[in-house]
């Protein structure tokens, strides 16, 4: 692919230049296989956000926006609207974590009266070059927080792949290096999923920032040794105290690094903050199968009749956060709400 | 198999009846299949050691014993007591970070020159015995230390597979379950051997404990529901100082249970202890290969290129330690001296 608006060889989610296409890298085949694959309806791409070809919380907003914008082209006659509002429905049940998808729905669902299909299509396309900048604004305030040299530790992927390019957590990894300082990366390959293993490794990789990957577990024995300077995630949701939910294990990694006293940064796009959540306790964390923790790449790796419990995401409070990170600036954890 | 010294219907490690064999489950292959090895002499062993045919740093020891009393049988000759010296250095280089592996060595080596098969032979099923005997003491102890209901998380297997029998952190829970306490094990899957998997899940199904698997980092999330009441582990080596050398994940448990001021237990016989290593500082840490981490079951996971780390333990400081529990007595982790 070519003239990508992620700005890199490879994007998470494109509109076709004919704007009748979703078109989405399957990242259930990365590392091994770079596959596009082109839907032409909002419900064939909720069903893709769903299954996890897209994932990523910006990212996932970007192609509902995308989904929408071709649903209005697809549909005509005097009930388009309500077939917007359905498709709407639709894309927001998908995945009910990220508040990213919400805010994409209702951005594509405003006004649509005064609206036509061309408009929706500069208003996606918008999203995505909006996502782009706004991971850029993130990495330049993310850079300013690290140091000159060191190792950076960071779990799931918060990269070009979860986003519209660039990254939010990587971003500031790249923004760094950019401006540069010597940074290396220890990416938690990010059980059960394996997104770091697999998005993480392989996005960083392909730009040239060195890596090496870790288990999840790993992480306290390179804080023992003095070898991350800080951790930093993305997020799929921060609530107004500044709790953020992001992808399970994240939590874990901030009770370790202020054990080691350590910084514990969250970078994400203001779409991500949701002033509509008081708390981590009122976000919803997804359920997924146990199957995905009782098999390993398609193997079963457990007994028979042992089940597997599945959290999607978990919380951190907001006072383990050293420091948000957004477009709008950077502030404490538990000072959220002054960038909502 | 019947008639084990384990006292299950299953062992990880075992003599022949004749004295001639070491008979290994081959925990490479469980959960899935449960096959018996057998072993003629100390040289095999030792591989089997090295290659994880059995692990589990008490299991290592007896497996070790058995391996010397085939040895001395098999041996003849003047000559008899050099091939026992260096088949006990062979055994000691297969892996370096357990120090049952040590004790069991010097403890059959003893006063060669006065000893003879038979006698060795009955040496190495009294360490067999007394492992038994020690996780049984180890779980009385222990299963004081928990409350009569709740969910108990543990890492890796320090089981039966672990030990002559019982196990030490899982004998814990099997002596508080037989003691009328209502208890559950959260079995940590721990990558990347999935010990916790393949492993506890598996004794502890077949044992009737209820028992679920989650991965490595969904610690933090449990431990924040309020979920746990306690975590155990077992050890490989316990210096003077009290710190702990367990397997890869174990660290990051305590750090998260001391976020969540919850206990953390450490479960070990007296011959994981050793008063000739002064601080966690001093333990040597097994590096094993990195495609250990960047590949499963023989499927690689990560990018081509991008490496991975593989630390076999880490190392958990004393202060962190609540209690250790040996067949001793309970000291807390920093006066684990008055347990050598």
């Amino acid at each position: 692919m070519s003239g990508l608006r992620s700005g890199h060889s490879y994007s998470a989610a494109e509109l076709s230049p004919e704007g009748d296409r979703v078109v989405l890298l399957d990242q259930r085949l990365l590392p091994h296989e770079e596959r596009y694959l082109e839907f032409a309806d909002a419900a064939s791409v909720a069903d893709a956000i769903r299954d996890m070809v897209v994932r990523g919380a910006p990212a996932i907003g970007i192609a509902a926006a995308y989904a929408l914008a071709v649903e209005a082209r697809r549909l005509g006659g005097a009930e388009w609207i309500e077939g917007m509002r359905a498709a709407g429905q639709r894309l927001l049940a998908a995945r009910p974590t990220a508040v990213n998808l919400r805010w994409a729905v209702e951005h594509m669902s405003r006004d649509l009266a005064h609206t036509d299909a061309d408009q929706l299509r500069a208003r996606a396309l918008a999203v995505h070059d909006d996502d782009v900048a706004a991971c850029r604004a993130i990495g330049a305030h993310g850079a300013a927080l690290l140091p000159d040299e060191g190792t950076v530790l960071t779990h799931c992927n918060a990269g070009a792949l979860a986003t519209g390019g660039f990254g939010t957590a990587l971003g500031v990894v790249r923004a760094a290096i950019a401006a540069g300082k010597r940074l290396r990366v220890l990416a938690c390959e990010t059980r059960p999923w394996l997104q770091g293993a697999r998005l993480t490794a392989w996005e960083l990789a392909r730009d040239g920032v060195p890596v090496e990957l870790i288990t999840d577990g790993m992480a306290a024995h390179y804080f023992g040794r003095g070898e991350i300077v800080a951790v930093v995630v993305g997020a799929d949701r921060v609530a107004r105290n500044g709790d953020v939910a992001n992808k399970i294990g994240t939590y874990t990694h901030a009770c370790v690094a202020r054990a080691h006293d350590r910084p514990f940064y969250v970078a994400a796009p203001s779409s991500t903050l949701d002033p509509r959540t008081a708390t981590g306790a009122d976000i919803v964390i997804e359920e997924r199968s146990g199957e995905e923790v009782t098999s390993f790449a398609g193997t079963r790796i457990a007994p028979i009749g042992v089940q597997g419990r599945h959290p999607a995401f978990d919380v951190t409070p907001a006072h383990l956060v050293t420091r948000l990170v957004t477009e709008r600036g950077v502030v404490p954890g538990p000072e959220a709400a002054r960038l909502m």
